[in-house]
């Protein structure tokens, strides 16, 4: 199954793609970080997120996509914004039919290092050597983007089974109408 | 002026459209609850909050969005929900190229009422009073969301000021090329 992970942020928002099935090797497809001017219109922020999410599901096809879930006991300011992006992001999943999960960072840490408190260096460590890359994914939203999608991949919930069953039955109607590939 | 406010919600979204000038009369336009049962997914009831507030703004065609500025003293959960609706109030408003205004609870009740204390009762009957209704808008969501389209008319800040004039330049440029009334 192909999943498209987002770290969200006002700032940098990341979104990680990759492909893979629970106890499978893991394969990069893509990583980006939005980035938006803190000097912006807050709607026009949203909107160059929604923009580029929209256009990240066109060119990747994902079957899902994983947003970390935000908590509210940081910055004020900062946690509003990231509420406010993780909400186009799941905007974008509805407006695609796509399934939407929401995981904690520690859910994630421990997903990529068997270790819920891991600190950021170990994840972007253990993201780079999963996903057998040359060099680490950077900035860090990058990174996370791409941690989150791991997770979403590897925690093989009843969800992610009937994800994947959905995404096989589309796969194999595009197949048998001829209609496979971007459209 | 025309003035769409938002009181924003996942369970329950206001809607108040109301028209006026600083130092004139208002008028109600319309007022509505947008309503999302929380046993949907988190993105399709941000598809419908985004899918009445479009359809809003299409049918009245306001000047500003003023959105009820969200802080994070409440509860996590409903913080979170309000902070993602009021970010696609944000998304409407910047796809239309309305102008956003935020503007806390403490200035809306001191707009209109005087005090920036009052109480939900307080303000609706101020509500019912400056818009001469014959009843007070309930439930208290519809309520506020006129009384954040009031307050924006009567603070006449320079932001509304100029998109009053830019709202002038467009109703102008319409009697002009004779296309007034929606499209």
């Amino acid at each position: 199954m192909r999943v498209l992970g987002v770290d969200p942020g006002l700032t940098r928002c990341g979104v990680g793609v990759g492909d893979g099935a629970p106890g499978r090797a893991l394969m990069l497809v893509d990583v980006e970080v939005i980035r938006t001017a803190s000097t912006s219109p807050l709607g026009d922020r949203l909107l160059s997120i929604e923009s580029a999410l929209e256009d990240a599901v066109r060119r990747h096809e994902p079957h899902a996509i994983a947003v970390e879930q935000v908590f509210s006991q940081h910055n004020v300011r900062t946690v509003m914004g990231t509420a406010q992006a993780s909400g186009v992001a799941a905007l974008v999943a509805a407006r695609h039919g796509l399934s939407l999960a929401l995981h904690t960072p520690s859910e994630v840490k421990a997903a990529v290092s068997g270790n819920g408190r891991a600190d950021k260096a170990q994840v972007a460590a253990m993201v780079t050597r999963l996903l057998r890359l040359d060099a680490r994914p950077r900035p860090a939203d990058a990174s996370d983007a791409l941690a989150l999608a791991i997770c979403h991949v590897w925690r093989g919930s009843t969800q992610n089974r009937l994800a994947a069953a959905t995404a096989q039955r589309r796969d194999a109607a595009k197949v048998a109408s001829g209609t496979s590939g971007g459209g």
